[in-house]
C-alpha cells in the first residue's frame, strides 16, 4: 500500500516527511492555510503515544480543499472576501481525524469550485509537479498537486462536474468521485448542492478506496445524503471478466494523436471485447450544466454575495455565476426532464456493462493554452466528466500514460451509483499496467488484487455495491 | 372481493350491469368519451368466449381519467381545444386490457389535473353520488364518482398533489396513490412530470391493490420510472402491531367538530399508542407546490398552449398556470433544497413509524362553498395531501365515516416509497371498522386479511415493500 510506503516509520516520521516535502516543493500557491509545523508535530507525537488502535489512516498526512470546513481554519473557497472560520470540522474531516490522519492544511482551488483548470484563483495557480508547464487541473488543484508531490498521503477534493477527476489526470494520480450522497457534503461550500460530491485523491486506487471507506456513510442532517446498499464496500473488487463499453469512435476527441493512442492502449489493457456505445445523450446533458438550470444552482448558493459584492469575485467566476441570475424556471424544467431521461439511459447502459471507459479529458492544456482561451479550454476539459454527476454515476480516474512531450493522460471508469468497488477493481488493474509512476514520486504502481479464480463452467457473480 | 360481488356472473353480465348503472346514474358531466354500448358488449362477449385464462381483472368494467391516453379516444384533459386522439394506449391502460378488464370510457377531471375539487371543467361537474350537494373532489372527479356509483369496478386517476385521494374521500371510496415511478406515466398528460402518479380508485383496499399490481412495473422509455424493491407486492400485508403517528393536535384543522371526532375515532380504531409528530416541515413544503417551482413545472408542460391559446383554458386554471411563466430558477433552487430536506425528514420519520395517519382533507366543501371561494377552498383541500408526492411517499385514502349531515370524511395513511402493502394492511382494517358502505352502493366492507399469528415472545417482522 503506497501511502504506507511513502510515509513509513509511524506518525512522527510521516509528519517530518510531509513537512520536508512541503519545504522542498516550495509552492506559495499551494496552501491557503497551513497547520503550524509545531502543531503538526504535536499531533504526530500524540498519535505515536496512543498507538494505532486499529485506526485505518493512522499517521497519514492529508490536505483538504479549501471549500471544506476545518475547525479553526478559514474557509475561503479561494475568495478572500468570502472567508469565514468555522468552529467545527465538516463530518468528512472529523472522520479522517478520528481515523488517525494528520491534517496539514487547506489548499487552493478554482474559486468556488467553478472551473476544471486550477488557474481561477486569486492565490495563484498551484504548480503541477508532474508537468510544470501545464495546468494542475481544477477545481481541486491543490488537493491533486499535494498528493502528486508526495506532501500528502491523500487529500479531499470536491467534484460537481469533474473537479475530482481532471486534476487527477493532470497530476498522474488517482481521483475517486463517489456516488451522489454517499459521502456527507455538510460543511462543504456549495457549488451545485444537488450534485456536489466530496472526492478523494491518492497515489493508488487502493489508497483512495481506503479513504473513501472512512468518509462514506450517512451524517445527521445531510439532506442530500443517501444510504448505500447493504454490504457496500469501496475496496477494489476484482473480477475475472469485465463487460466494458467505450464511446463510438466519432465521439472521441483528443488534443493529439498521442492521447488517442494512449486511450486505445488503455482499452487494450482493460482486456476483452469492448462494446461501442452512443454517448450522445450524455454529452448533450453535459451542455446543460453550464448553459441551463445548474449554473443557476451555483448562483443561488452564492446569491447574497454575488449581488452585494460582485467585485470580490474572480472575473471569470463572476461572469459564469452572474449568467445564472436571470434564468427562468420554465426553461429549467426542460433541463430536469432531460436529466431524468439521461439517468434512465444510464441505467439501461449499466444493465449491460460494468463500466464505461472514457478519456478523463481530451488532453491536458499548458498554462499558456489555458490563458489563451480561459473559458473554451476549460469547457473542453469537461467533455467526459460533466455528465457524470447529473446522471447519478460513480467514477474513478486513473493515470494512463504520458505523451511523448511528457504531458500526462488518464482514463476514467464510469459506473452506476454505488459501483465504487467494481470500478476500483478494474481501475487498480489498469493503473498497474499503465507504465506510470506514482504522481511525481516515481516508484511502481502496486499490482492489483487478484480476481477470484473460477472453476470450469462457473460464471462470475456480478454485483453492484 | 367487492369487485366480483358488484359485477357477478362474468363479463357479459358485468358489462350489462355497468351499462345499466351508467343509464341510471344519468350524469352528463361524467363521461367525456364513451365506448359505444355495442362495443362494450362485443368486448364482453369476446372475453366470455375466451374464458378467464388466469387474467386478474377478467370481465371487470373500468373508466379512465381523461388525461391518460386510450387508443382511438380523444384525450382532452378537460380542455376541448387541447384534444388529440392517440393511436396507442398508455401502458397502464394496455396492462388493464391485457388483464381482461372492460373499458367503458374516459371521464371528467379538473382541467389539466389542476385542482382538488372537480368543478374546474368546461364539461360540468360530475355529480357526487354519495353527497349530491357536495363537490366530487378532484382532479380525478369522474374516476371517483364512477366507482362510487357502481358504474366501474375500479378506475384510473392521477395524483400529483392529492388528486387521487381527495375525490376518494368525497365519494366514500378508496384511493391509492402509488410511489413515484412505480406505475408508468407514459401516455399521461403531464401536470408536474417529476411528481405525477397514476392512481387507483376502488370500493375496497384489496380491489385497489389488485389493480395496482397489474399496472405497476417498469415500462420502456419511462424516464421517471423506478424499479420497486425486489419482492414488492401491493396486496395488503397485515401486521399484528403498527407503529403509528399523527400530527400534533394544533396541526389538525377540520371544517367542523364532526370531522375532528371522526378523525379521533379512526385513530382509536387503528389501535395502539399513536406517536404525535411535528408535521410543520411537510406543511411548509406543501406551500411551495403552488407558490414555487412546481407550478412552473405545470406551466412548462403546457407552455406552447398556454402562450398561444390562453383563452382556451378554464379561467382559474389559466391564472394558476400563467403565474408560473415568469418565475426565476434562482428561486426554484430554494424550493428544491427545501424538498430535499423534507424528504430527509420524511425518511427519518418512517424509520420509526409504519404510517402517518392524516385527515384526507379538513372536510368536504359543498358545491356552494367551493363556488364562493374557488381558490381558497381548493387550497384547503390539499392541506394533508400536497406534500406527499414532493416527499417521495406512498399514500392510501380510506373512508372514515360520515358527518351527521351526511358528508363523507376520510383518513389517509402515508408511508415511505414502496410501502403500499403495509399501508393496505392497515387501511383494510381501518376501512372494515369505519361503519361505512361501499361508495354509494351500500353493502358491507369486507373484513381485512388476518395478520399472522405470533407465538409468545415473537416480534413482528416489519418490512418495506
Amino acid at each position: 500500500m503506497s501511502m504506507a510506503l511513502l510515509f513509513p516509520g509511524g506518525p512522527v516520521a510521516a509528519a517530518e516527511a510531509a513537512l520536508a516535502r512541503i519545504a522542498a516543493h516550495d509552492d506559495p500557491a499551494l496552501f491557503l492555510a497551513r497547520i503550524l509545523a509545531e502543531a503538526v508535530r504535536a499531533r504526530a507525537a500524540a498519535l505515536a503515544a496512543e498507538g494505532p488502535q486499529g485506526r485505518r489512516l493512522y499517521g497519514l498526512p492529508f490536505v483538504v480543499k479549501d471549500n471544506i470546513e476545518c475547525a479553526g481554519l478559514p474557509t475561503t473557497a479561494a475568495c478572500p472576501d468570502y472567508a469565514y472560520t468555522p468552529s467545527e470540522d465538516a463530518p468528512v474531516v472529523a472522520r479522517l481525524l478520528a481515523a488517525g490522519a494528520i491534517l496539514l492544511g487547506k489548499v487552493n482551488l478554482d474559486q468556488f469550485a467553478t472551473g476544471l483548470n486550477g488557474t481561477r484563483s486569486p492565490y495563484g495557480t498551484p504548480r503541477n509537479p508532474v508537468a510544470p508547464d501545464c495546468i494542475p487541473g481544477g477545481s481541486s488543484s491543490g488537493s491533486a498537486t499535494a498528493v502528486a508531490a508526495g506532501i500528502a498521503a491523500f487529500s479531499l477534493g470536491t467534484d460537481t462536474a469533474g473537479s475530482g477527476r481532471v486534476p487527477a489526470m493532470a497530476c498522474n494520480i488517482v481521483g475517486l468521485k463517489p456516488s451522489l450522497g454517499l459521502v456527507p457534503t455538510l460543511g462543504v461550500v456549495p457549488a451545485c448542492r444537488s450534485l456536489d460530491c466530496v472526492s478523494v485523491f491518492a497515489l493508488t486506487v487502493e489508497d483512495a478506496c481506503r479513504v473513501l471507506e472512512v468518509i462514506a456513510g450517512p451524517a445527521p442532517g445531510d439532506r442530500y445524503g443517501r444510504a448505500a446498499p447493504a454490504g457496500w464496500r469501496a475496496a477494489p473488487a476484482p473480477q475475472p471478466h469485465w463487460r466494458l463499453a467505450a464511446p463510438l469512435p466519432d465521439q472521441l476527441v483528443f488534443d493529439s494523436p498521442a492521447e488517442a493512442a494512449l486511450y486505445e492502449a488503455a482499452l487494450a489493457r482493460a482486456g476483452g471485447p469492448i462494446q461501442r456505445v452512443d454517448i450522445a445523450p450524455f454529452l448533450a446533458i453535459a451542455q446543460r450544466l453550464y448553459d441551463g438550470a445548474w449554473v443557476t444552482e451555483r448562483s443561488a448558493a452564492l446569491r447574497g454575495f454575488l449581488t452585494e459584492r460582485p467585485g470580490s469575485l474572480h472575473p471569470v467566476t463572476r461572469s459564469i455565476l452572474e449568467a445564472g441570475l436571470d434564468k427562468r424556471t420554465i426553461d429549467a424544467w426542460d433541463d430536469f426532464h432531460a436529466a431524468a431521461e439521461a439517468r434512465r439511459l444510464a441505467r439501461l447502459l449499466f444493465e449491460g456493462v460494468d463500466a464505461l471507459i472514457l478519456p478523463t479529458a481530451p488532453g491536458l492544456p499548458s498554462l499558456a493554452d489555458l490563458a489563451a482561451e480561459p473559458v473554451a479550454a476549460n469547457s473542453r476539459l469537461g467533455t467526459y466528466t460533466n455528465f457524470v454527476n447529473i446522471c447519478d454515476l460513480s467514477a474513478l480516474a486513473v493515470p494512463a500514460g504520458f505523451r511523448p512531450d511528457g504531458r500526462p493522460f488518464g482514463v476514467t471508469l464510469v459506473g452506476p451509483a454505488f459501483a465504487e468497488a467494481r470500478l476500483a477493481g478494474l481501475g487498480a488493474a489498469l493503473h498497474a499496467t499503465a507504465g506510470v509512476g506514482l504522481g511525481a514520486m516515481g516508484g511502481t504502481v502496486p499490482p492489483p488484487p487478484a480476481p477470484p479464480e473460477l472453476g470450469p463452467g462457473e460464471l462470475p457473480l456480478l454485483a453492484i455495491g
